[in-house]
């Protein structure tokens, strides 16, 4: 079978299902096509903490409601060194920008349910895609639905299929480069149907590793400590966990963590990825397809949705008044942002791990960033402004 | 011969002068214990760069009169990033302070004339100096002064000379914990008495390495480019050196250098050192005796004069009111600043500077950096306000 398309979106994770919403807002026909169906997409744990941008952005496309009655709004955030926690006034440094913890689980089912009510046209279960005729003016889409042979005629391709997906692989080895930093640690992570110790996240840089205290919702707690990427997610009792994790987070918000049994327990490598350039003919990367962070700042989805943001408006731009000028800016425009929440990424990932070859002047070095985030109005400003997320500039 | 005073001090560089000229003004007796002549302490090129509260320090000495007529104040400093500058208005980030561009050299030559003036005890060429009883309540301080044996019994030492002085290896090694990083690459120092590029610095970082464009004053400039440390001075004409330094600052700033021939070229290393405690028994190192920084940023001196302004503190405080708190407190507050001036030193050389074990990742996040410090007014305040000088907080 044989269909035509204006955009054809590769992936219905966060960057595709948002794009599509964008475009179908603004009457572009798009097709989406995604090799899982909607049950395993909606049900990975990643992110749980949005962005202003991206509360702004749901409140759009008009799929804030249930986000307005269950996010957690927060106006600050938790830093703590070696027990000692001290707390960054996010809302009052940026002129009241917020973060709101609102699991992506949550966020994809309703960006589902809308696309479901809203008509969108989505592909699921779609095998074997392949993209072809990129570097031409009628880029074309291949895959395979119960079977049968699907064929997808349109203007554009967007990739938001991931670090694993075929998208950024269609673009030649000679024109691609990519930029990789594999840290020598992981993050074992835990859910559990306990309130959260404390009512923001605390960030923690422990003499034993690093250690963050989240939460999905009020009475569902998310904590992770710094470990081995050699070890074995057997060798941690919950017992050991809570050990290990009050003692990283010291002894004042140790007192307020409620142990209880974990349901989810996985141990997750940490990477910064780039890809550039983010187009290539009539093929745009975006999301993870582009780039990877730490999750230290909670920036993967939300870059995500910089990303899509930028191509709604420059796709919008080409369809509504026949510039190509977005289309034209959007890689250089998006891996300026990209870098930037890539900088940041790294850097809170840097001053808040133990790292194996660390030496008595890397943490004292360590202690010293932290001490004078601690003192430094201008320091925490710096700081907020990249948690909150960093303005869309201009191309 | 024998002696009394109340404070020994060991050198004669800025950290020992300076807190001679507080002593003095607070009524204490001090005595200066210099190995080397005046000509040759007052002759050594080093930084030209005074913070806020240096300027201060001198103006409250009554020194300062000189510094007024001919230092270069400078409300911003100038950041380049393969070419591009951009300015940091660090008065208007930060309420008004600024940096004096006025030679360590014009610093001693005033500090040492008005020691003249006012009689302050000073030993010239004092060979062989050593210490004792550190750890008792009567220290005592022997050197040969022409062929002669001195003695000097005291209350207090202070060790301010330097890195390669007798006093920081006074400390026990049981008690002294130091922390060093050794840079690789060198800082090739060229001064000339040419009118500067700009009216303020520029710290350029260039794919090919960093630069930077200083002066001592509207007529004479102060150059230096990254370079090896296996590089011999003599392959450097001063037609190469020009020709790299143009080429790093980027064509709009090499338009406005006047090329000249130099008097004075040196590669020098670039190193963070800090000895922990500053304090061991009656003993308390200030400067380069407990610590270097990098040369970028400029704070070296800067340092050693916020040491032994707590140092004259803690000592008024001894001898006025009885108290030892200051004297008790010194390490861990001198400390606390140490650090945080260390890290600036560390950070500020870190993003300038090229590394050969750089890769295309740790490239993009120089860039990203400095790109986001061109955008980010509180990153500019961040660095202003470490440019200008942290300030000494209360212990």
């Amino acid at each position: 079978m044989r269909h035509r398309t204006q955009v054809a979106i590769i992936g219905a994770g966060p960057a595709g299902i948002f794009l599509a919403h964008l475009l179908h807002a603004e009457g572009i026909n798009a097709t989406v096509i995604e090799r899982r169906d909607r049950d395993y997409v909606e049900g990975r744990v990643r992110a749980g903490v949005l962005e202003q941008g991206t509360v702004d952005l749901m409140r759009r496309l008009g799929i804030a409601a249930r986000l307005e009655r269950e996010g957690l709004v927060h106006g600050g955030t938790n830093v703590s060194l070696d027990g000692r926690m001290f707390r960054i006034d996010m809302a009052a440094l940026t002129g009241g920008a917020t973060v709101t913890v609102y699991g992506q689980q949550e966020v994809m089912r309703d960006l589902f349910d809308a696309a479901e009510a809203r008509g969108l046209d989505i592909r699921w279960n779609a095998a074997d895609v392949s993209l072809s005729d990129l570097d031409g003016v009628h880029p074309v889409v291949t895959w395979r639905e119960g079977g049968e042979a699907r064929r997808l005629d349109c203007d554009f391709v967007i990739g938001c299929d991931g670090y694993h997906g075929v998208s950024r692989g269609a673009i030649p080895a000679s024109v691609l480069r990519t930029f990789e930093r594999v840290y020598p640690f992981g993050w074992l992570g835990v859910l559990a149907d306990v309130p959260p110790a404390e009512h923001e996240l605390v960030y923690a840089n422990h003499e034993r590793g690093f250690a963050l205290a989240s939460m999905r919702s009020a009475t569902r707690s998310r904590y992770y400590v710094q470990c081995g990427l050699d070890e074995d997610i057997n060798d941690w009792s919950d017992d050991r966990f809570w050990d290990e994790l009050c003692l990283r987070l010291g002894p004042e918000t140790a007192a307020k963590v409620t142990r209880g049994k974990s349901f989810e327990k996985s141990i997750a490598p940490l990477r910064s990825f780039v890809a550039e350039p983010m187009r290539w003919g009539r093929l745009f990367l975006a999301g993870d397809a582009a780039h990877i962070v730490p999750p230290t700042g909670a920036k993967g989805m939300n870059l995500a949705v910089s990303d899509v943001t930028m191509l709604g408006e420059a796709l919008t731009e080409h369809y509504r008044e026949r510039s190509d000028a977005g289309i034209d800016g959007y890689s250089a425009r998006a891996l300026a942002r990209v870098w930037k929440a890539e900088r940041f990424s790294w850097w809170f990932t840097s001053v808040t791990h133990r790292f194996p070859t660390m030496d008595g002047f890397d943490r004292r070095i360590q202690i010293a960033e932290l001490d004078y985030l601690r003192g430094s109005p201008a320091a925490q400003r710096s700081l907020a402004e990249n948690y909150i997320g960093l303005p869309l500039e201009a191309a």
